[in-house]
């Protein structure tokens, strides 16, 4: 294939350098789910760790990188999985690192973000004004901004998920399809590059909401398209504005790029909760969401889904899952 | 120490034989769930495979001696998981598996049982009912009887969790206590066993209902305790009468056996859901709940807790999150 932005020797190598708590998640069939679904399913589970996403194999490689070049601050815009992987990375790096979110953020991700000792900046509009901020502040305090997707740690750490689905001893691709939610893009094209690189017969399917889905529109008509909003509970991959180099690897590496409903995206989540015992976030029940819109597609199919997140907010999420407010 | 049944080299040789998709499961701080409980708290997560519990470690070890010397059918007693696994590991070696269990156990998981391909038998009484009948299908049918917690192979691939916990390079033992629930007595023997040999300074904490008190009273009084009932939505660890040679054993790796409310259960499953994002069985919240009902005697130092199972009905779950009914 042609050339992505992404080095398979060094995402080899970035394995070297993230903590292991990231690595080697568990890989493994959920039978429970393929009556219900019509497929062989399997998941990649990226929320059993300290972080409960898949963002800090990313964050590991930036702050391991800072500090080793004796950098002592960092700043990055999220939507709240980011920031808590670099406060994470950060804080046993001694870096000092800020966060700047919408103020419109999952609270849960924003307390976390505090809770491990970031400094935490809200901006009264959605993630694009965020990234606007943080740009800033990068400028004015002279430090790195690290940006999701567009920095290729981000997508070189994501793709070690992709040497665990293809490779031995983690995995071997006995599978047809993998399902990675798509957002910012680092996700996407980092398993993208992975599996076209070794697995090249392996499908590998994007999704997004339809109400934010300006990356896979990007996608499907070979260059940027932005949106005037992103309407969805999948607060994880909310962008607007696709960045280029990011869909320029995409287009190498994604076999296609669909669109589902957010009552799909609920329906995933109640599914993966009732039937799988996974807590999910909205962006990690996507895959589920996809194979639910279109079931002749994949009949038959042994398909990974990636379960990429599980922070929420409690009440929000006994809401999708159909279960009134917490306890007190 | 005085010896156990179990051996620490056949334990390591165990980690050959076992399928991967049970072994180095993730291993991590929960920070979230530190300030409502007064510790650290590390989660050793063994619901991440296609049995939803850690009994497949055990199961695979069975399973792979009798394929190997050419034997066709096995038969088991369980309250669920361990036919759940029995069923797993014998089905992937052309084993004849029948699981006989009380018609009152968790629908979810008989339902699991018989999806895996396993011949079923219920009984109308509790778990101790299922073990005499188990028996008698063993001597009449003329195969192998897996007997949980008396037959070392279930002790020896629970013990497998603790060489994860005490060793590189999963584990590396910078904790106080592991706190593991008491049934049977595979999985405390067995992780009890590990971490006194490799690892003695930490602390081995047995957890048991208030309501299935057995093999607890019997580790108090040094001899076996058996009860009239077992009154407890914890399931997997309603035993009545205790297995000497288990008991030996955990008087030789246990320093102490406590029991808990099942309001303090029904608290931890609760926790673990909102602030961890884990979905648990009761039995995997005995941990979190000997925390809450003894702060003072944990505070400030790091626990492990073994989050053993997440095989639960639907219904009965919401119920104990305080979440309804399934939505339709």
């Amino acid at each position: 294939m042609q050339q992505t932005r992404l080095d398979t020797a060094r995402i080899r190598a970035a394995r070297r350098v993230i903590d292991p708590v990231f690595l080697n998640t568990p890989l493994y069939r959920c039978e429970a789910l393929e009556p219900l679904l019509g497929c062989a399913v399997s998941v990649k589970l990226e929320t059993a760790n300290p972080v409960r996403s898949f963002k800090g194999r990313g964050t590991e490689l930036v702050a391991s990188a800072l500090a080793g070049r004796g950098e002592r601050a960092v700043v990055c815009a999220s939507a709240g999985n980011l920031g808590q992987a670099l406060a994470w990375s950060g804080r046993g790096r001694g870096l000092a690192v800020t966060v700047v979110a919408s103020r419109f953020a999952t609270a849960a991700k924003l307390d976390r973000i505090r809770a491990l000792g970031a400094r935490l900046e809200l901006v009264d509009g959605d993630h694009e004004l965020a990234r606007d901020r943080a740009a800033a502040i990068a400028r004015s305090d002279g430090i790195r901004l690290v940006e999701d997707s567009l920095d290729v740690e981000t997508c070189e750490g994501a793709a070690t998920i992709g040497l665990e689905l293809v490779e031995p001893p983690y995995g071997a691709a006995p599978f047809d399809t993998v399902l990675v939610a798509l957002g910012g893009g680092a996700l996407a094209t980092g398993v993208g590059h992975v599996v076209k690189a070794l697995a090249p017969g392996v499908e590998v399917i994007c999704v997004q909401p339809l109400g934010a889905p300006a990356l896979t529109l990007s996608w499907r008509q070979r260059g940027v398209v932005t949106t005037e909003s992103a309407e969805t509970i999948a607060d994880g991959v909310a962008g607007r504005r696709p960045i280029p180099a990011v869909l320029d690897d995409l287009l190498l590496v994604a076999d296609d790029a669909v669109l589902v409903r957010e009552e799909s995206i609920v329906t995933g989540m109640r599914m993966l909760l009732d039937h799988a015992g996974l807590v999910v976030e909205p962006s990690a029940a996507l895959g589920v969401a996809a194979i639910l819109e279109d079931r002749a597609r994949f009949a038959g199919r042994h398909v990974v889904t990636v379960v990429c997140g599980s922070n929420v907010d409690v009440d929000a999420y006994r809401g999708w899952i159909g279960a009134g407010a917490a306890p007190s």
